[in-house]
């Protein structure tokens, strides 16, 4: 992504001076980056109309030479606010404002211009994709100090959007005991418990006395612990003996021993368990971090409440991409590239098109009789549409019942008899309109020659088509989330369109074959 | 919802043992129940074939005579385990697994031959719904204990849920305090950071030193602060001056003053702020617990992240239940009655309904063609699906987008521009693909009389057609949603099926004013 991927990193320098490096960009060229990336982002306020802004396609490329070029800043200039004026200074919510606008430099140099704290706060943040670009582009001298930011789970998520090239680039920036860390989470799928864990929790031993463990966890509280607020009681081979709150550790006698004060019935996750069902349990037990133990019950890490916030939201944004009819991005909508985009949408498209190519079966079956009475064509696309949403707001109702386990495989029967209902209420339903309003125009003269005559017939063959048509698509789009988990495939394919397809074809069929049999003899 | 609704409970008796009155069921009755509840447990086992199960819709009512019948258990038989043998108990897994199933009175049954200690968690985290639905169910004289349970911030969830009639009778069965506290938080929207947050928080002086706080925070510890972990320093008319975490307390110099050690720099939300805005906060600044400050800064609560897991579940689940073309349902699939389901679902149906009627304008017009050249009804599908699917992928996209943040109202533009490229991409191809199926059918002669000798003509025709109603179909998809935000309406109200819908009106069009410029004087 930027110029120097391939460099090799300078080996460690121990005792190098981490807190001043962050700014390194000079005053002036400072005071114009942040003019830059103030026009952009007060061009985004909310209520502005926005003309023509910064291409984001091009996020990848530099446009101006290369910061690598540039002279290594005395660090104590650096530490400096790099503006003369308090109220010259970027803020964390100008950038955070105009970030999506910004290509790969501005984002660099908007970091470097923010105060330390603040820059870290706001690199911390950031999504593993962001980080793994700005560090891949950052020079290979500053790349240390951004990745030690990072907790290992962090560091394991960027090291795998960064793909496999980067990754011993990236793994020489940490220090051994991190290193190490990091490797056994890469080992994990990202979409699986141990991918989400964070191996940096506190333990306490089941024969120390709440005094003791208070202690103990007081000399914690400077290390980089995910929290300290709960710890896992383990043995000396790490078997999960029971969890103790804090809180209940500092409620408790100081004289008690951890053993009776913890709390043995401790819900629990495996290193393989898939993210959705991790967040599942969440959200059942009420809980704010769940332990993640291996086969043997030898405990591996913790996962909080707060990743699982991010997993919901991503889960929830495949779904939703997969439902609209596409392979899910798997990054915002604006940053994606043009060509990731036309693939995953142009191959969806291009495979419902060929789908829907079945509708010329039916149709061209049914040519004569759609050439002798054309009025038939005219309540083609009412019918049939009909079906296709009936079907969309079936699968949608099953697909996220099925993501929230409120319904399981199991439940496919309940489901049906439901659907099955629901489907000829609203299909009586829509029926009835559109009759109504075949006959209001019939009875007004709006069809001509032999429809015109027979236009009860017409009437009586669209509401009996509509009926048919919503009780099949209902039936068919609750239904298929079933069958593509039966065969393994995911259920959240079955989007709207793809149900709309589906019903389509059959849609078309039913129409015809009702017309053929209720209007032989009048208007066939 | 309960035979009891109406019954004023008694007043408080203070000093009565809440501790063992959950278990109320005789032994041989609980034996009973739990082996009816185990049964429709392993009937749900995820690989079972199941046939016939309860009937959801009945949730309301009891089948078998009411609890209120059975004579009061002497507290002390009760809160003995009610079976006789340790592998008979029903466990908490067991319940959660059939409790979909299960009517009103079962889950009261389940609930009450659980341990207590199991009771209480489980039934501290069920939905609100299913909380109120049980509190109202079970006898007055129960309804006390349960209530207790829950947090305050909880009780106004359950006492919203189930609706002003019962409003009066849930108040009367909290305590002074609490009830004082959850009146404050029912003035507050249920989708508004008040509606969200707790008033249980720790507050803590600026001028306390570390040790005081710890002190002061230890004999906290005991009462019901939602958390001790985060502490906020707030003056005497509660002004937030600052935070302040536990694990800074512990970490800290004792004699250092709390001002001393506290983050000024606090990301708070005022009241009213929406629950989406509140959770993207979260997101952004990686937070675990955000105060909430009214118009004068003053401290009113705290949100915490636990409770914006499902804040982003619901928003996900009913963004995704408008885009399938209904009503969110705002209740589990399984367990929302039928007619709440019809009128969801039938309104926007039937609303579709009268839009796709529209179509019947350009076919009308267009009757005499179509009656001239049969061929041209058989394309029609084909081409206005392909619009209607591709408007699905943009809406679906800039929807999401828009919920996440990513997209704001002022890149409408940015939008515009990325989806004209991508339209005319998808259109470019998927017109590609539609030609060559005709131009093959054509040669192989698969059409018949002027069509069949012209079907090169047919083919430009159709590939024109479907390359204008993709782009249109794109573009519509993608700016539908800055409409309706532009109006005021929600943006995920613009459903794959009302996309869809919209275009095929405009579909029909396009295709049958690009037949007649193409096929005039060879066809038509």
């Amino acid at each position: 992504m930027s110029a120097s991927d391939e460099n090799v990193p300078e080996p460690v320098r121990s005792g190098t001076d981490l807190s001043t490096e962050v700014s390194t960009l000079p005053p002036d060229e400072a005071a114009e980056v942040i003019a830059e990336i103030r026009a952009v982002a007060e061009q985004r306020g909310e209520d502005s109309e926005v003309v023509e802004l910064v291409d984001l396609s091009q996020t990848g490329r530099a446009r101006r030479p290369s910061s690598i070029t540039l002279p290594p800043m005395p660090s104590e200039l650096a530490a400096e606010p790099p503006t003369k004026e308090e109220d010259e200074a970027l803020s964390v919510d100008e950038l955070r404002d105009a970030w999506p606008l910004l290509d790969l430099e501005e984002r660099g140099d908007g970091l470097r211009v923010l105060p330390r704290e603040d820059a870290e706060e706001f690199f911390i943040a950031l999504s593993p994709h962001d980080q793994a670009q700005l560090l891949l582009y950052f020079r290979p001298g500053q790349r240390r100090q951004w990745m030690r930011m990072l907790e290992p789970d962090d560091v394991a998520d960027v090291i795998q959007d960064a793909g496999e090239d980067h990754r011993s680039t990236l793994l020489a920036l940490l220090d051994d005991p991190t290193r190490k860390e990091v490797q056994a989470l890469l080992a994990y799928a990202e979409d699986e418990a141990g991918g989400l864990m964070s191996t940096r929790f506190a333990r306490l031993r089941p024969n120390m006395t709440a005094d003791e463990a208070l202690l103990y966890l007081r000399r914690q509280a400077r290390a980089k612990l995910e929290t300290i607020y709960v710890a896992y009681v383990v043995d000396s081979d790490q078997t999960l003996h029971g969890v103790v709150s804090f809180r209940d550790l500092f409620a408790a006698e100081p004289k008690k021993l951890v053993s009776e004060i913890m709390e043995t019935d401790v819900v629990r996750v495996t290193e393989d368990m898939d993210q959705e069902t991790v967040s599942r349990l969440f959200a059942e037990h009420d809980l704010n971090v769940i332990p993640v133990v291996d086969a043997a019950g030898k405990m591996k890490g913790i996962v909080t409440v707060d990743d699982i916030v991010d997993v919901v939201q991503e889960e929830a944004t495949e779904d939703i991409q997969k439902f609209g009819g596409m392979e899910a991005l798997d990054m915002p909508y604006l940053q994606s590239t043009r060509r990731a985009m036309f693939g995953k949408r142009g191959k969806w498209l291009a495979l419902l098109l060929v789908g829907e190519m079945l509708t010329t079966i039916p149709l061209g079956f049914f040519e004569d009789k759609l050439h002798q009475v054309t009025v038939l064509a005219l309540f083609l696309p009412l019918i049939v549409s009909g079906g296709g949403n009936s079907g969309s707001q079936a699968s949608t109702l099953v697909i996220r019942a099925m993501a929230l386990g409120e319904v399981r495989t199991a439940d496919w029967w309940l489901v049906l008899r439901r659907e099955l209902f629901m489907g000829t209420a609203l299909g009586v339903l829509l029926g009835g309109i559109a009759a109504v309003r075949v006959l209001i125009w019939g009875a007004a003269g709006a069809y001509e020659g032999a429809a015109g005559e027979h236009f009860a017939l017409v009437g009586i063959t669209v509401a009996i088509a509509v009926t048919g048509c919503v009780t099949w698509g209902t039936l068919s789009g609750a239904m298929l989330p079933f069958l593509l988990k039966k065969i393994g495939a995911d259920p959240a394919s079955a989007s709207a369109p793809l149900v709309a397809t589906i019903v389509d074809v059959s849609g078309i069929a039913i129409y015809l074959t009702v017309a053929t049999l209720v209007l032989t003899g009048t208007l066939l």
